[in-house]
């Protein structure tokens, strides 16, 4: 594993900055009087790659890929491209280089900017593959006998999301009004959601398009990057609609990601193993080398004007499958893939109490109220909560972070129907 | 309800025409030398609107909204553009328009063009809105005691489909691969499909974008158009995949769509109830009016090299929920919903055997094979079948038509990893 890379910016070589000279993620970002536009992280400061292509200074192709404010034009670049401007960007922030005086212009601090959707998301899929989590959700919901559905150890099961949900980091989320019956309810009621929840996940985001099956090395290749991701989630709603489609409104109020893309290269030194198999998967599933990661994941909850107390914290190598397994298994039937496709990984859970990313498992479907530093308890998320969830892969002497992926709740509507 | 408004385009004026003055359909179509654009459908021609647009003849909107291959630009001018510009071709196809002669030059035979997707999806939604068709499903998967989930007189239950997998009649569907497990198979395998389906339906298509709960009447006015739909489905892969998350790669091969949008305008005259509550709805998923519409349909099936057989004959207000109040459903959580967003109705059954949708239906999950008129019996698709559905609302002396859906079914690749 290298060690910290030295930039001529000296915010990014502090060993506990999220964003060194090996990291380089890419967002989109605006500031007072300058609208959104695409830049990269660098310590504390945000590089403005649309200034320094428009000024050409630095290229990612031809035609310019940066003139809308979206990562989505680089991203059809493909592979190479990513790696020649990974390479051109590396040389231009390090230590030495001879084009600082013309790029400290395009500098802009972090603290001033404010962060967009980087990218447009073509569509949204999320799936389930942590074990632990559909364990301990399988065992609330029908008792330890059925808790793992039979497809599970053979398949990364899934649904298809809903793209226009998706949020970026700083968004307020309004508590969902929805259709929804408790067991010991004659009849379902139109309410506000009382059962609001987070759910710990980690986003790959599809780089590559595909027109048919790809392996799972294929898939691997066509992932661009990962972001963190809270797939917020109304667990009373769900219980009412889900059989037999699936999840529906209950995962379709926000899917809020962190601002800034890790780009896979960043995260090479940090490849790691999915654990050890239960039950020998079929071929095409199988990974030919480490493709998850290790990226240790927290999640902190801050009750309205209090502090927050960190009630959980896991890694994303716990999954059972890998991003690249999940779009591998995607591509199966044929399905087209496109450039934006943005895969939740499913919830992350690890097999302590203290690991798991979800409230429902945290409190046992309310069953146990979690305490909060502040003396409050919480069985599901309380309006004004701050939810925020942070990760970083740990290298030798430096960190490769994702920027927080917050949210606040907002309380419903009073009347969903007011205009 | 008015009768057949004359055209000067003659076609146009045969009482048997699915294009009348009276409908005046979307599509987007291209001739050899001439790559895709707009079009209108009169008679059996094609009236090529961009080129009626970029000669200043006829305009929808400023800036030009005809530029590119696609309807979305049209859409987003919302319903006073959309009744602006139908006012206006109207009036240029009717009889006795002094534009006759310059507008003549912009006609295309129907028979010279190649039909394309005449919008860009942007995301795709599937219910499962026919009572027929659940309630069959229903005893066949789970026996007539618990055939109809405990949620569906409530609900129009549904899930997100794959907005990639959306294609325009004509193109060729190839029989997916998936992983399926039989009852009596120990373990899963990787296969060709073995239970390839049809499922008629028809598709809305939102034209005004949402962000936040709608009423059922604000939905409606949300509603562009509509298409024919087919949801090819993999029903042995479903088996194996949908619990507890719902369909996923079962349905994302292919969902063919019919080459025009059929404007909410030209339907008007055919609004219909939806069928008596069984249960009553919560206030907001009742219809304030009649929302379905009056709608022939029918499937048809020929075997290569055969003539086809019609297989089912049934209407679109069959449907126990409309178009609309899906709509609604959809918003309850808050879901953004966007332009060229498409929701397809579920299978579309009558209380017979003769207006079932699926061959799962009409050969009861394969215990009782289709016949048809070549002779051959049908339990499920095979290689080399093609798949016609044909719609109409049938006014006095006229029909307002949708043109074919269909798809020939090609056979599964030998392996799908090879490159």
């Amino acid at each position: 594993m290298t060690g910290l890379r030295q930039s001529w910016v000296e915010s990014a070589n502090d060993p506990e900055t999220d964003f060194p000279l090996n990291n380089l993620p890419y967002g989109v970002f605006s500031t007072d009087g300058k609208g959104p536009r695409c830049g990269v992280a660098i310590g504390d400061m945000i590089l403005d790659v649309a200034g320094l292509e428009a000024e050409g200074i630095l290229s990612a192709g031809d035609p310019p890929v940066f003139s809308e404010p979206s990562w989505n034009a680089f991203m059809e670049l493909g592979p190479e491209g990513w790696a020649g401007f990974r390479g051109a960007l590396t040389a231009l922030l390090a230590e030495g280089s001879s084009l600082r005086k013309r790029v400290e212009p395009f500098l802009v601090p972090m603290e001033d900017a404010r962060m967009h959707m980087p990218m447009a998301v073509a569509e949204y899929t999320d799936f389930y593959a942590g074990k632990n989590h559909a364990m301990n959700i399988g065992i609330i919901l029908r008792g330890p006998e059925n808790a793992l559905p039979p497809n599970w150890l053979h398949i990364p099961i899934g649904y298809n999301g809903r793209a226009s949900s998706v949020v970026v980091s700083g968004t307020d989320v309004r508590r969902p009004w929805g259709q929804l019956k408790g067991p010991d309810m004659e009849a379902p009621v139109f309410a506000p959601c009382k059962r609001f929840d987070l759910e710990l996940e980690m986003g790959a985001i599809v780089g590559v398009p595909s027109n048919g099956p790809v392996t799972v090395q294929e898939a691997d290749d066509m992932i661009f990057g990962y972001v963190l991701l809270n797939d917020w989630s109304a667990r009373d709603i769900q219980g009412w609609e889900y059989q037999p489609l699936g999840p529906f409104q209950a995962k379709a109020t926000a899917t809020s990601i962190s601002p800034w893309i890790v780009t896979k290269a960043a995260l090479e030194p940090f490849r790691a193993s999915t654990p050890e198999r239960e039950k020998e998967l079929l071929p095409h599933l199988v990974e030919p080398g480490p493709m998850i990661y290790d990226i240790d994941l927290m999640v902190t909850l801050a009750p309205e004007g209090k502090t927050p107390t960190v009630i959980a914290e896991t890694n994303y190598n716990r999954m059972y499958y890998s991003a690249a397994q999940q779009l591998a298994h995607h591509t199966t039937s044929g399905c087209p893939m496109r450039v934006g496709d943005l895969l939740g990984s499913g919830t992350i859970s690890g097999p302590v109490k203290s690991e798991r990313g979800s409230l429902m498992e945290l409190s046992w479907a309310g069953k146990e109220p979690l305490e909060l530093d502040s003396g409050e308890t919480r069985s599901f998320l309380e309006d004004g909560d701050t939810l925020t969830l942070l990760g970083a892969a740990k290298g030798n002497g430096y960190r490769i972070g994702f920027g927080a992926c917050s949210g606040t709740v907002l309380p419903a509507l009073d009347d969903p129907y007011a205009r």
